[in-house]
């Protein structure tokens, strides 16, 4: 499938034995990406059985430890392990500093080459691309500089439509790639035949966007808009809005907002304050709003198809 | 008990689901101490219903972060929870870098007052001391600057021997003060009662000794000579010395000959590799040499009484 989600942790603040903090292992079109990386998040890896040498690139969203204390345990494991992969890491300006700093005073000697790629921008930027996908921030809006990030895979190619070229006698195998490119087909009696008599729509892409930790910012829906898969952060519940003023932190509510009007296909709520027992209550709480909610929890796995939402 | 040690985790390298890095907690005669703070230490605490706030000073032996990562994350947690309290950290220098840098950059603000005792002697040195202990550093043998640490009582007062001080009516309960700190007693036709007469012997002093990460140091011995429990590292079983002297750890073999010439009373084990999978050979292996071993693992719990061994 092309996106695969696997929640490694989703409570806000601090780890207990139970509730891990924010972590994603992320599959999109054979990439594998590590969103987020709080304490303990090495551990999680092997609870699911993560090949930790799949990793290649690692995101950041910001600088509180309940999103990146577990990153220089990782790296440490990595070294470790003999990895001689190069890993990349994308995160706020300063994470090289307190990563390199730990690595120079622990005297550690990291056998793979580590770069870092620190965002600045309070601009959506595009941070990564090949031939099959692309990665833009998502700037929120948080108590420090914090992004979301929307993977996004590129659009391939076009489909042959093999019952209509096999119709035309002409066509060889070697003109396929052109069809394929969208290009017309010309006879030799100088006919043209449309692409689109000859093939088909590529599949549709496929996409899912990382949002954590944010206040209710309404402007990022243009960013995400069609979304097939939203993570959106709901520390509180409705009942507590007022502290989302001072914490710069959500409610169910407006994450499904966001849901809403982004288009998205299916909301994933997550970072749960450690006061609240009864998780049931966000998807209650976002489904007045947003029908096709789910809660993260640690373990759990959400994928999206081609042509149909999750 | 003068002396309670409750294991939090004692594996070498990474954390992983069920091993866990160094860390200690102690209590000696009323005060509580954390030795060592790997990833995940927190949750260990958690646990094992051990409550934050008794924590007031923290002893980080060396910088490889299986005995530190854990560090940051405790620092950040005691201020979510409201910690007022100071905290006392002890530990090689270019800690209070790592820590304040982070705290730095993440925009944390302590509400407690965060001391650092930043430590770059090789000798043994005397780092805290009041009227019920003292602690003393223990220079290691191992890649980066180490100290382990010796946690001693201090001798307690005499005790009184009630039915000797019966027999002589003129003592009174004003004089029972004297008499506990050695004082002899004159009666009032000048006669002396030596304070030997009057008294017991104070009750032993317990100790504690930490010893990790280090290659086999003998020159310890004098340092933590007659201590009642001594935690040593042993990294690796005989089969393996050879990888001692690279990666300046130690055999359980080495460990029981530590115990044995500093004349302990009973040795507990840790820091095992990951190679090995079955830790009875480790206690095995000790025990050809000192009897009185055991291995530590997570959540068990070592005492020493006064007048006897643990």
């Amino acid at each position: 499938m092309p996106i695969k989600l696997t929640i490694l942790g989703c409570h806000s603040a601090t780890p207990r034995t139970n509730s891990h903090t924010t972590s994603q292992f992320l599959e999109v079109n054979k990439h594998h990406f590590l969103i987020d990386c709080g304490e303990g998040t090495q551990v999680q890896l092997r609870k699911y059985k993560i090949k930790f040498s799949k990793i290649k690139r690692i995101f950041i969203s910001h600088l509180h430890g309940d999103h990146f204390y577990g990153l220089i345990g990782l790296i440490s494991t990595f070294s470790l392990l003999n990895r001689e992969t190069d890993l990349h890491i994308y995160g706020p300006k300063g994470i090289k500093e307190i990563i390199n700093l730990q690595l120079k005073l622990t005297k550690s000697w990291i056998g793979y080459n580590l770069f870092f790629y620190e965002l600045e921008s309070i601009k959506s930027e595009l941070i990564f691309e090949d031939d099959k996908i692309e990665i833009h921030t998502i700037p929120l809006d948080h108590r420090v500089y914090t992004n979301g990030f929307l993977f996004k895979e590129k659009i391939g190619k076009r489909k042959l439509n093999m019952k209509a070229i096999s119709k035309i006698k002409e066509i060889e195998i070697c003109d396929y790639q052109n069809l394929k490119n969208g290009r017309d087909f010309t006879k030799e009696n100088r006919e043209l035949i449309p692409n689109i008599d000859l093939t088909f729509d590529p599949l549709s892409i496929c996409s899912y966007a990382f949002c954590s930790d944010t206040a209710y910012k309404p402007e990022i829906t243009t960013i995400i808009k069609n979304v097939d898969l939203l993570y959106h952060e709901s520390t509180f519940l409705e009942d507590k809005e007022f502290l989302c003023k001072v914490t710069k932190h959500s409610t169910a509510k407006q994450a499904a907002k966001i849901a809403l009007e982004a288009n998205a296909k299916k909301l994933i709520l997550g970072h749960y304050s450690s006061r609240y027992t009864n998780l049931a209550l966000f998807k209650k709480e976002a489904q007045t709003i947003f029908q096709n909610t789910e809660l993260a929890e640690s373990g759990k796995i959400f994928e999206v198809f081609h042509g149909k939402g999750s």
